[in-house]
């Protein structure tokens, strides 16, 4: 072998060696897309609208006022902010720097957003006018924070007891907007943001520029979000919650115009500016969804440029997409993933057989979380770590791997991984033979049953579905036989009345005989986590122990 | 610092390390699109039909077979064939085991595919039937080939006076369908196509796993090929030429039906193929798309699935674009790239401002060859190396850099780049502020004349503009005072004449006054290339030395 052959055998192929900054998508909308609006609604009211162009821009001045202080290639920068423009701006500023950008969710307890600053070893903070209270209250906790700096103009700048706290105009106010991007690994962090577990403390999972890039990449295409140039999209995910879907990235790099709601997610303002600003393509959780909805029909509106909304965050009722669909001509995508995946998983897009169904079925393949986009890769397993058949009926752990997915944990040397590489997600699902996913329940929910699994979430529904239930939750409890029952704790609606016969005699149209509790208590109130869901690990302390006493 | 904090500033992510092999894009395709259909037309005219799962049941075959074989990572191995699902299956099991697939272009001069061959030092050969023939001419000159495989059956098996060869089934027959695909660094080396210049030898560009997959990605998006499951793509340009223009990745990647002409490129059976298989989406050079025009036109047809179809390889012609539009209410969708850029560089899909036009304009705008596709960067360069603005006007040499652009020819050490990291197309283009790029000439064909640029490619269009003229060409001759000035060669039509004066007084209306050619020659013929251009080279050796004497 000759050195030619030698370099070849190496490996090396004759293409650029371009590892892509994530700035670079910014550079791509201003050159691209320079006109292209950005319009925020700010916590005034007041509406404020820029391009692409300007964005760079100030993202480059942003960028030099961090060098300048002194902000070095993997330090942490916080944030604590609502959508909004100069938020946009932090995250290139930040990560095209070479610093990572965390991202804090400010509706966490008090308790938990000083764990995670201290644990991140944040050096400055950027913060809305809104979350300064917040940080007051913690400042004497925060060792690591050199600088406060309040995403506002000098002239509005808070009465604070912070102190080293400026204001966001005057920190970028004298920098150049010339700025060479940062030349990193692609593999470089960019990015951090904290699971809310609901056990232990909040874990941090690193992003890098190219799982965001390739994320991002993913995301754009047709049985994604499907977003170009033509494209508005509205970004009700707020950009503290997981990575805002990635939507900081997917939109600037088609080109679409970007709308950012502020604090505003009320029913009212969010039809407001889906209306103005001629919106056709938004993301948010159900709640956001709801309270729109209920907007529109109270006030008999409808939203002509609207076209399609991904949902995620939590499972979709049925009732809402065909809502969305029949009143207003609304496509509803449903989506699945998880911060630990950056977060997107899975988007539920219709292939070719599905459009062969008649409507009802339609819809219900739409109420399912989806098909993996091209990057995850997704199976399920068994207990014992077996790949289990995609036939749409036997539920399993669901485990993904891929680029944009997590590895460790931030600051732990732990891989998270099994032997072959997956992340066990915590949640069971089903696949069916055309790839669409359904999660059925949490494995920590779940309840095994003579060597079965029973769904928590298929039995509550079942139960709810009765028009005298209001809530229903299932937690499993010990059997000396069947390993675990369910045990069903329902709450009536006011002024209604059942029995635990009837309702039983009722779940027979609804499951299969042998998920049937034995057991129904109807209880005063069901327990509800900070985030409103049903507290089951207070249930199973309180209910597990007496059934055991 | 701690060894966490050293971690963290060697800059490593909590995302997994996964490289991506392009094998895993036929996984996904098999698992989430198992049921969707391959179409193949045969040489025999046959269709043959299979699943992404059969494809990739048959690529680990092959990939079994190689290995068996011996054939070992980085090891070159060619194709020599038309689109059909075979060769797909070579793409796939060749790069996914980590060998290099090294596409041959049948239409070169032998003399030009024994070089290629020998400078790739290919150790397999896979061939169709058709071009059999065509490696039995050249046998005795390919030392390092030591198979030929035939892209068919056992009994279809050609008579032949290769040595060595197998028909492709007894190669894979006996084989495993169970194959772990090659763990390779994502820069590995995929595949290697060449391209066939003008002068000098072919030049290897070899692509890697990671560029196939960016520019995949890139291509899939909604203002690119805007590919999704509910596509049906008919991949007419073939796999041989330029990468296939990234399909053979793109389409499974989404989950695309592909259907694959075969040899048949004519009108009549890209006709019948685009009705029979309802193709929504095609991509072809202009001739094939001529063609189909006039069989249409002839027979008086229509496409009623067709939507879009791309077009590359040279600049459409505006009445083309507008006789899809009306005739047959479809998109075209103009590309342009090179085989140095995997090869996509823009596509052109309009943008909102675009779509404010009217008709005319909007045609207009869709003559031009288009916007970057996020991940290729693009400027304008002066002769000194300046970046020139984008304003539509100025031409400038047309630079590119990114992930899939080359850096270096296949088997050579140079570094092909400025300094600034930018590869030189050798095209002269302008590029709009909204970023819509258009190629004006080939540099080497431009025409500079007191310091300003003549462009030959509008001359020659300004000049067939006239009713009588057939075609022309354009050079540039040595001029004592304004460096160079253009000379214009004319055929004219059969039975027509024309005097220079007249053409000189129709161009007054047509072109800027000083672009006008004191000097007209009337000729016979005009001498073309391999490949229909006019060859540039002999008419300046025949005109620029007559000029001279």
């Amino acid at each position: 072998m000759n050195d030619l052959e030698v370099k070849n055998k190496k490996n090396l192929s004759g293409m650029q060696d371009f590892p892509m900054n994530l700035a670079s998508i910014l550079e791509h909308a201003a050159r691209f897309h320079g006109d292209q609006e950005i319009v925020s609604r700010l916590a005034s009211g007041d509406v404020h609208r820029y391009t692409y162009s300007d964005a760079l821009m100030r993202a480059k001045k942003l960028a030099n006022a961090l060098k300048s202080y002194g902000i070095e290639a993997g330090d942490r920068v916080a944030t604590l902010a609502w959508n909004e423009y100069r938020h946009l701006e932090t995250w290139y500023g930040i990560a095209g720097q070479g610093a990572i950008c965390h991202t804090v969710n400010p509706r966490l307890f008090s308790d938990q957003i000083r764990f995670i600053i201290n644990h991140a070893g944040d050096r400055l903070v950027f913060v809305d006018p809104a979350f300064v209270a917040l940080l007051e209250g913690i400042k004497h906790d925060l060792p690591s924070v050199e600088l406060f700096i309040v995403l506002c103009d000098k002239d509005q700048f808070p009465a604070t007891t912070l102190n080293n706290a400026i204001d966001y105009e005057s920190f970028i106010a004298d920098q150049s907007s010339d700025f060479s991007w940062a030349e990193l690994s692609e593999e470089s962090p960019s990015s951090l943001c904290y699971t809310s577990g609901t056990t232990g403390d909040p874990k941090g999972v690193l992003y890098s520029h190219r799982s965001n890039l390739l994320m991002a990449y993913a995301s754009c295409s047709a049985d994604a979000f499907n977003l170009s140039s033509l494209s508005t999209v509205l970004m009700v995910v707020p950009m503290f919650h997981a990575n805002s879907w990635g939507l900081v990235y997917s939109a600037p790099m088609t080109g679409a115009k970007l709308v950012l709601p502020g604090p505003h997610l009320d029913g009212a303002n969010i039809y407001d500016l889906i209306s103005s600003e001629h919106v056709s393509f938004s993301a948010a959780v159900p709640t956001v969804w709801s309270m729109l909805l209920e907007h529109m029909t109270n006030n008999d509106l409808q939203l002509p440029d609207l076209k399609e909304v991904v949902i995620g965050g939590s499972a979709v009722p049925k009732s809402m997409i065909i809502r969305f669909k029949r009143a207003y001509d609304v496509d509803v995508l449903q989506a699945w993933g998880m911060t630990e995946l950056s977060p997107l998983g899975t988007l539920n897009r219709p292939k070719p057989a599905t459009l062969k169904l008649d409507e009802d079925a339609q819809f219900k393949m739409a109420a399912k979380q989806g098909r993996a986009l091209f990057g995850v890769q997704m199976c399920i397993k068994s207990d014992d770590g077996q790949e289990l058949p995609f036939d749409g009926k036997t539920p399993g752990r669901l485990m993904v791997r891929g680029p944009w997915v997590v590895r460790s944990y931030y600051r732990s040397d732990v891989v998270i991984l099994d032997d072959d590489g997956w992340f066990d997600t915590g949640d069971i699902a089903t696949i069916d033979s055309d790839g669409f996913m359904q999660i059925t329940d949490r494995a920590k929910d779940i309840i095994k049953s003579g060597g079965e699994w029973i769904s928590s979430v298929d039995l509550e529904n079942a139960a709810i579905s009765h028009p005298h239930v209001r809530h229903a939750a299932v937690i499993g409890i010990p059997h000396p036989k069947w390993e675990e029952r369910p045990l069903l704790l329902v709450k009536l609606k006011d002024g209604c009345s059942l029995d635990d016969q009837a309702l039983k005699d009722f779940l027979k149209d609804e499951v299969a005989k042998w998920w049937i509790p034995e057991d129904i208590r109807f209880v005063d109130d069901i327990p509800l986590t900070a985030t409103g869901k049903f507290d089951k690990k207070v249930l199973r302390n309180q209910f597990v122990i007496n059934s055991d006493s």
